[in-house]
């Protein structure tokens, strides 16, 4: 039987690599590896350090999977992606049975975690129920970017007795959901916090988290935003790509003590 | 300048250790460890498992504080949890004061990551703010239950486009929050899920995660609830301990494929 794992490689920075994951690394065979157009972001010189640093024998494949275009247009986004999703099986299934031996053991590298904003896990599941290929799975947690921006500004995600809410820039820019304080944001290219006009609203904010480029802001949201947001915009065309997480949150005093600037 | 490092150990299995956990680790000359009387729970013991593993010298040294009492009868949730912060606050200067030299580099230990329902970071804010002793402080990330709890059932956190919230049991007695589809509930030790009346729930349940004692149950809410109630009685029997979590979703279409028992 074919086995295929799903390994989180954290946000970035490769000693956020669990041992779990590098035992896994160390097991696999066959290295699926999606072209994202990559290049361009260090990414992929990023993954290829992780796998160079931890991987001790050669006896491996990497099997580079062509990336489906995606409709980011369309009206219905759900649908939209889910689409995108199926491509992709096709793809993946084709590449499995193509290039992963009956016994064979391969796997999905994701960046953070894959269970949180990746879509590795539901294109398995489309695989699967598509019959064509039989495998059993497995998902090696890591540790994401909202980890990472809150270990980087040493704060903790919760309040007492508050929830944690992640989500997206096309979610915010509604607003925080009503009986909210606080909210995570990510996948947010265009920072939908700034639209928010709320003078209570704290904004803890980076980018390229737990890389050398990283670059952390944190203050009261209405104060800092619009240097925020002519910062990305800098380092989007300095770097030629940019990945970037925040927390907004109510204060209801003043500022912590031992904030960063 | 002394300097405390807050490191996340993970979820429980040792391999969820990050490799900049283990060099954090290494680099410690002092581990402040809280008596939480959790001898009867096997977490010390598990604690010890992870040092003996990845600590290489054995020039360092474990200083015990005593973990203050609780008022967890008080009509002010908030603010009993502040003030026995507080009396934390002042148990770990006494004992950073008395044990770590002045240049030298203290540790304390979490579960899961210390950015999520940890107060370690709390307590440290406290005691800088009495100023009585002063250093810097790093935080290193950990695989979180949650992380445990999404990978063993191999489940993402979030559907396409919505967002993730993580709850605690006291907060969920209320329901799903209005416009939530779905809650990762944390801090729950009578199972406020059983009191939710949706048929179109779905329960992903797991307790020990992570461990050799792990134990997942999946399945519509209403139809396996009871069962998990008796479980986790029977389990927090046997073991004289429990550490569980759990996510609830409402389901748009029949159980997805894959989903285990």
């Amino acid at each position: 039987m074919r086995e295929i794992l799903v390994i989180g490689l954290g946000a970035g920075d490769p000693e956020y690599v669990t041992v779990q994951a590098v035992n896994a690394l160390n097991a696999t065979d066959v290295f699926f590896v999606v072209d994202k157009g990559e290049e361009k972001s260090g990414l992929l010189a990023l993954r290829q350090e992780i796998c160079d640093r931890y991987i001790t024998g050669d006896d491996y494949r990497m099997v580079t999977i062509p990336e489906p275009p995606r409709d980011r247009a369309a009206e219905a986004y759900t649908g939209a992606v889910d689409d995108w999703h199926v491509r992709r099986a096709e793809l993946f299934e084709a590449a499995i049975l193509e290039h992963l031996p009956e016994n064979g053991r391969g796997a999905f590298l994701v960046w953070g975690d894959p269970a949180l904003y990746d879509s590795t896990l539901r294109v398995i599941d489309h695989i699967l129920a598509r019959g064509a290929v039989q495998f059993t799975h497995r998902v090696i947690p890591g540790i994401t970017s909202v980890q990472a921006l809150a270990a980087q500004h040493r704060l903790p995600l919760n309040r007492i007795g508050e929830p944690v809410h992640i989500t997206t820039g096309r979610r915010l820019a509604a607003g925080l959901p009503e009986g909210l304080e606080s909210a995570v944001v990510m996948l947010d290219p265009n920072l939908a916090c700034a639209a928010l006009d709320d003078p209570d609203l704290h904004l803890y904010w980076g980018a390229y988290l737990g890389t050398p480029d990283e670059v952390l802001r944190s203050g009261p949201l209405l104060e800092i935003v619009e240097e925020v947001v002519a910062l990305k915009q800098e380092l989007r065309r300095r770097h030629g790509w940019i990945m970037d997480t925040y927390l907004v949150r109510r204060e209801q005093t003043v500022s912590r003590a031992g904030s960063q600037g």
